[in-house]
């Protein structure tokens, strides 16, 4: 980290500033130049509060040489992690297709949808048990009761299951939940994200809407800091000016996640966009920018859907949108051969 | 509300659609047009998922008539609703000056700082115990004890006290506090919310950094329903393309806040913009617009707070504010004299 | 259009109202609920200023029934428009592919690189000759002189050109272009977009960087609507919150406009990222995303650019990105192939 | 300037950089550290990119030192500049009270209003000639006809006048009005401002919708650096998630800007806000917070105005906000006034 001070700082605020530094065992290198002088700090600085040294009044400005995450930084761990989901895996090649109701409503709706998105070629079943609802007046899902369903549906198709946390006291009915997801809304619920690093279960952490990709990275680190290395991020859209999409989903944090991080990223373009016509245009997107998976919002019956129901696509729609998946990823694949020998 | 159907609906989604809404207990009134189809639906409308429907293939679009919110709705409740915090009060023309550390950090500290401030003209004494931060390995407060500091300092001062909740797990610790804060990122954990809305104790409710203002009325709605009606809102900034200050305080909050609700609103100026040289500005300029208090972070020693140490103001400075404060107020008491014959 | 009024409306504002929309020349059909009265407006309502009606104190909501926009519109003209770029094609299956340095810097560059890039695959050759910079002593653009050089490269290789216009007091010089790009902080620019329209040259409209779709294509509508049919759409990334992009590049915007308009829709991945490290990625999933061309910069000798290096890809880079773009573009082919029977 | 290297960069990309910044005139001072090799730039810095910079391969990141902006910047003009319009003033104290209407709409509308404004304590009178419109098909303003009226409404009030420029081939209808306005879509129309920057006639700038500070001053610049000292800033909201307000008000614009620059920075609330119903609380506000003055819509007809209608204020409410204007100014002096002894 380089702290770069204002012309002539205050001596005794700068006298501060270096015994708070050294208070956090760092060392200080002090380079004087014509027009400034420059702190270079050596050492841990992943414990420093960049805002809080940028906010000094002797600080022109400071910024980090190491990024501030560790464990999830791909400068320490080059290779892509692989994490495995029942059956499937996910990273390094690997890809995941989760696919199922927005919400799980009844025993007949979440059985026939995870036979038919399973024939389709989907390799994980998602369903909403416990719903955030932004009125407390809307339906906040079958809760205990979806997950029974879900584990049902799981049992009878072997399709393993992820389904949404939103509180810590929850937890106790997730032990056979596959992947315990994190709703955008929980990105930075840090009190669940280091309960969540005291387990080894998967963990799909979904980007806040209004989250960077840095905090996002920030907020694995805190289940990966805790023990927990099986962490998978989901891009799925954030708040902008457009008002014709839901949400403006962000397919660069693909290629971005990529180069900072060893986890695998998936997609979730149903919740992005919010309409299910824009789908498998996004879905084709993000495969051929590098996703490491798809999380699609499929129903039954999208017209009768108790929540998010024109955002779901039909089962026939998603068999189509699972074949031109396959089709783009090989295209990726086929390029990537290509590109070998120049590399 | 009023659902306006594309041109030529498909009678089977029509029909569909006209289902699912009696299913929710309401009634439609349907009105043929040249243009278009209109579906008016009459009673409690708050059930309804505004998105959902407007999602709907042969809906061209929806609009509520009615707020999707009732307990804090002025139109059901016009006059200010006035929250007492210990001895202090909020709204209906009483102002609220909270005032403390970002963080409580020591014995010393806290019992100074809260002598100043209320010698300054604070009402309440503001600290932080349990600090939600980006970094896993950042200073994340010093939790009970903090809040046991608190209370001695509210003991010794007279003073109420106010500081965040991070997670219902630490609920136990909240029973001498007078005023429970929710933080920006937990605007939006509803299972807190609901629980919040079962006790009696105030709560000040921080707008999430991305939230719409009705979405931050929905949220103190999961508060009022639940049987609690004493929550404060509060603005504190919001992301935006600007990066001179940390984010941007949204000061017309007060007035749509006003108009919209009963509740009383005050504003966070040290949060919001990150900066202590644009504090006292800011806070003039909410109390000109008619906020009903404020939160100010104070430190005795602002070059060594272990967090946001210089969005702090020094005791001298928070003084020289609360003048300044008192002589806007006088201010805007004036102009509603004068105008009061008009009216 | 249909204007939902607020209960009891003020009867001389009604009328009020009624007499203004009668002025605009269109007819009223009033329908009265139980709730609400409703206005439906039979006429050409894109003459009516739909924030004007909504801002009405007697006006509870009001919505298009109709977009706003005609030319532009789909509906009017449901087949892909194709617009003709020299020997070039673009839309309605027509793949353009722009590349070029931001800017000319001088006679062996702009040589140099129209070779390569054509060579590469690139049908049309982008440099920029009036530069739009932020700051005043930065570097303007080699100006008439840059179109003179382009026009020699376009003269050597064959290759039609584009480049931007920043004034329409520059128009002169514009002759021999074949394609006039109107920057992003020019597409509200109306005169401009006006006497564009009296052209009957091609014109590339670029996304302003926080425009919305439904603004963008009213711009077009300004081109289109004063006897221009000739324009070619570029999402070019939008401001947000995310910082690790220069833009955040939305791919969502293809098939929104493809759904809304039949203008053929480009994306220009260098400037929406700003890392040539994420160009490629970016370039594939435009394409998967359905986009009908790219616009890339490509330089030389990247680390000695005068404008914008290092989001420009050597021409190597370039020429294994097309390579790529022409995979992807199979597998898109490919997947519409497969679902032709179905639909 | 300050360049940050990243580890070990590569010996020929490190020449090809320090040649390039020699070149630019600049001297370079070498500091090699522990962690990274930091280059200082000694000289004129504003001619450098620093977004170039930035995305150089070796680089790890790039700080100014110094502002990218001279001319503005209150460093080397530490008093406050004051700007003379007519017989106003604004700056150093003095407060500018600009009112009218949105558009000119016809001989009887422009004279009544302006006599009313002008009683009611308006000391500029606004009216809008050339209106930029979203739709070629709304009304576009009376244009050059538009501009007669204003004249003639200062003629008999003897208020000076401002009035927005839409392109430069509309500069020759300029001549005798007072104060040229640049709208917030010419902001960076750069081509204009070195036309204005040629003129000695008092330019108002408005802040782009999407535009950060920084830009807005380095627009300044680019009229301040060609020769006109007379520039006033114009803060009237930006783009953001908020959908209650049309735009949201950045008022901690105002404390940002007096301390960057020399320039006085006025508010204009009414098309902030889209609401003439909170007009008045963000006029007051502005004051608070330090504005030199408000810009603020006023129409004779409200109900009747041909655009922008509802979020303009009759002329007694104006003639109210502009009382409870001079209540707070009088408030903010007395609040310069305690505070003087102990700075």
């Amino acid at each position: 980290m380089i702290i770069i001070l204002k012309q002539n700082p205050a001596p005794k605020q700068l006298e501060s500033l270096k015994e708070w530094i050294k208070k956090m065992g760092l060392d200080i290198h002090i380079s004087e130049g014509q027009q400034s002088t420059i702190l270079g700090l050596v050492g841990d600085t992943s414990v420093i509060d960049i805002d809080l040294i940028g906010a000094m009044e002797i600080v022109e400005s400071v910024k980090r040489i190491q990024e501030p995450y560790k464990a999830v930084n791909r400068k320490f761990h080059p290779s892509d992690s692989v994490i495995e989901i029942g059956g499937a895996k996910v990273g390094g090649g690997n890809f995941l297709m989760i696919a199922g109701p927005c919400s799980v409503e009844s025993h007949s709706q979440i059985m026939n949808v995870a036979e038919l998105v399973k024939e389709a070629g989907a390799n994980v079943l998602r369903g909403g048990a416990f719903k955030p609802r932004t009125s407390p007046y809307a339906f906040q899902g079958m809760e205990a009761e979806g997950i029974t369903l879900l584990l049902e549906a799981k049992a009878r198709t072997g399709l393993p299951i992820i389904t949404e946390i939103m509180d810590l006291s929850q937890i106790k009915f997730f032990d056979e939940v596959d992947v315990i997801q994190v709703g955008a809304r929980n990105m930075q619920n840090f009190l669940m994200l280091k309960e969540l690093g005291k387990m080894r279960k998967p963990v799909l952490l979904k980007r806040g809407f209004s989250n960077t990709i840095q905090e996002l990275l920030m907020s694995a680190e805190y289940i990966l800091s805790g023990g927990n290395p099986h962490v998978i991020l989901c891009e799925r859209g954030i708040r902008t000016i457009e008002t014709a999409t839901r949400n403006t989903l962000d397919l660069s944090a693909i290629p971005v996640i990529k180069e900072c991080s060893h986890l695998p990223v998936i997609v979730d373009p149903s919740h992005a966009t919010g309409y299910a016509k824009y789908v498998k245009s996004m879905s084709l997107a993000a495969v051929a920018a590098g996703a490491d998976g798809l999380m699609i919002e499929v129903h039954d019956n999208p017209h009768a859907a108790l929540c998010d129901g024109q955002q779901s696509l039909t089962p026939d729609a998603f068999a189509r949108l699972a074949q031109g998946v396959e089709i783009i990823r090989e295209g990726v694949f086929n390029i990537a051969m290509v590109e070998k020998p120049s590399t």
